[in-house]
């Protein structure tokens, strides 16, 4: 993981620090407490390889050999806000561009996470004791809508830019690690279709729907018929119109409103990437839908961003900037789901690291358009999302983050198969 | 599952009915009111369609029209015992004799257990509540020496007679639901084998190993270097005598030690069928020994009966008679043996159908060697152990018992197979 010799660690204002070198009498001893403070921070941080240069453009000592980034805050303020909150306003002043990095942002992230880890053991804090005390933004039936709203409906046409063409904004599934981003996301929903065996004319319901690839492909390539939910109206308006533009629309409904208002009965509930803005408060209302709505031979799959251990609030930034209400759960706080259903877990399976390829994706698509991003967005805009997209590879690589699908079938449902062999079509079993 | 009409009903002394029939008289008024209480009994327990005698031979009202088992009470003491702890007692009177079943004993129990979860929803009672009540005999270093004495040093020349050639005493894992019994076993072993990765010259440790086949196994089949710890002075011997038959001792060492006093580093750590018997207090400790003998790329199996959700104690009659300490968790119980250490769950398999299958071989074997056992460990013994595997194969039918295969990592460990097809080797990828 090591940086590239020949990659440029070269910052935008890369001539400053020399002329700072000439004017060092002064400016330089008074900075000398604060680099100091910020040497004491990278040691506890578990000195981790990245050079750190103040305001004045001269390096916190000691520089690390061979860096993996160089990190510039650009004045005072932003020093004293990190000390204060630096989960938070590392987001904020890197977006705003007090923060400058030179080098592999991800890489960076990565290697201040894993130096932490090391140093803090895995996760940091005591577990558990903040996920207790942590309250997410409400997700009640009006606060979902909201936090929904702030994040999926930042229009169609800026998620388009850096999505696969189906418009799919959950973990892929890579059959090989070269699978394109196209194929890995069909062969997602593909993974999930076999996951819940569906069969032509099944009932499925969709809780969380996103832009609707899911639904219209179970109903294009399986011939079910599929109601699927979603309170983002942006998202409802496109998935309608492609069902409809795919002659799908007699087999495919779409419906706008929340998962709580579910109806009716299913051979096969599916939720991809919902649960992670549901909050452990509701994970009982998520069960009892399920339990509502599943025929006595059903399948449920539940597809969701997890963690190791529950371990507070995830970071800050992401959660008050990028995704309110958000919260990636431990397998524990997920049985409150299914355990007072007595649901019977049949599979659990891991994905992170396609979370962390199908985020690498997303981030080369993104920088392919950032021109486009910045001139309709602004530059904030921009850099807070580029933050956001190398971060989550970050998270992903270093195991901060897990990617969960399990499934889940009623308890005294005998109708099953007997190997797992069906989920790996080319098994010759 | 409706029993054959050609199956006969027949209890041991049929003929007496019909002499009770004649003398009905006074003892058919005074017995009134004891059959009117088991009528409301079976009404409670949701009506299964079991047909029930008192002492007198005659029937209980109504009589169920096609009953899956006839079942005798064979005097008073045994409906006065049976109200006030049916559970314990069905099994202690069954084993005496003092009740006798007519028809499919394992159908009989699984009837009643689906009567009773129609009527009074899975699992029965409040989850939780008597789970956290409840103590079984404590598995402290002492206590778990004698309760594993008390269930598996009955002598393996027992064991010997049902189980397979290889003395596997868990779980096997069926390709084919045709597959036999010594193939299975041999077929779990190689999923374990498969999910925990091992490698030629790969140092390997199992905690809990029966009679030592994993060991051999994985040894023979992998060229492992295994350490197999067990507690059980008859296994221990048993196992180390057939490794030094198959000449594995130079690589596999069995050790007569608890678990916990596990020491060395280890590629692979497994525990298959030890978890049942370590006690919700203690799986912290099973954690932290993972986590002292983990490589940084280790890979962690742990196979164990559980339970859909944390319903309290498992059968009293089993818990006592039979396996002594015995408790199968629910996967939010489990939890504390990976959360606390970070684990990183890659996999969790179901495999209830297959421990359903397995104990149907051996209840078949031991039919076939029922006379044997009841010379050698008198008919008491052998009604109780019939009893135990009958009832266990229902509880695996009617979904009370889960088998659950987990798969722990290193929370920081990227070297992961990229998809689960590694453990279908049929798959032509």
């Amino acid at each position: 993981m090591k940086r590239e010799e020949s990659e440029p660690l070269q910052l935008g204002g890369g001539g400053e620090p020399r002329r700072a070198d000439k004017a060092i009498g002064m400016a330089g001893h008074v900075l000398a407490p604060e680099r100091w403070l910020v040497g004491k921070v990278m040691e506890a941080l578990g000195s981790p390889p990245v050079a750190v240069e103040l305001w004045d453009g001269r390096p916190v000592e000691p520089v690390p050999e061979d860096p993996v980034a160089r990190v510039r805050l650009r004045d005072r303020g932003v020093l004293y806000r990190l000390l204060r909150n630096p989960d938070l306003h590392f987001g904020d002043d890197y977006a705003r561009g007090r923060i400058e990095v030179a080098g592999d942002l991800t890489e960076l992230i990565a290697t201040v996470d894993w130096a932490r880890q090391r140093r803090h053991g895995y996760g940091g804090g005591r577990p558990g004791v903040t996920a207790r005390l942590y309250r997410a933004r409400r997700n009640t039936l009006s606060g979902s809508q909201e936090n929904i709203h702030h994040h999926y409906d930042l229009g169609n046409d800026f998620y388009r830019l850096w999505l696969d063409e189906d418009m799919v904004y959950t973990c892929a599934y890579f059959p090989h690690p070269e699978t394109d981003l196209e194929g890995a996301q069909r062969a997602k929903m593909d993974h999930v279709a076999r996951k819940v065996r569906v069969a032509e004319g099944d009932r499925v319901v969709e809780a969380g729907c996103g832009w609707g690839s899911l639904a219209r492909h179970l109903a294009r390539e399986y011939g079910c018929r599929v109601r699927a939910f979603n309170i983002s109206s942006e998202q409802i308006a496109y998935a309608r119109e492609r069902a409809k533009a795919e002659g799908l629309d007699d087999r495919v409904e779409f419906i706008q409103d929340d998962y709580r208002n579910v109806t009716g009965t299913y051979d096969a509930f599916v939720s991809v990437g919902m649960l992670e803005h549901v909050g452990t408060d509701h994970y009982r209302d998520l069960g009892e839908v399920i339990d509502r709505c599943l025929t006595d031979h059903g399948r449920a799959l539940i597809h969701s961003i997890g963690r190791n251990r529950p371990v507070g609030p995830m970071n800050p930034w992401i959660e008050r900037r990028i995704f309110p209400g958000a919260y990636p759960p431990a397998l524990s706080e997920m049985t409150e789901i299914f355990e007072p259903f007595a649901f019977s877990i049949q599979d659990v399976e891991n994905l992170r690291l396609h979370y962390e390829r199908t985020l690498q994706h997303w981030l080369e698509r993104f920088d392919h358009h950032a021109e486009e991003v910045r001139q309709r967005f602004g530059e904030r805009f921009e850099r807070a999302w580029r933050l956001y997209l190398a971060g989550s590879i970050a998270a992903f690589r270093t195991g901060s983050l897990q990617l969960f699908q399990l499934v889940l079938t009623r308890p005294t449902d005998n109708q099953l198969p007997w190997t797992r062999e069906y989920m790996y079509p080319g098994t010759a079993a």
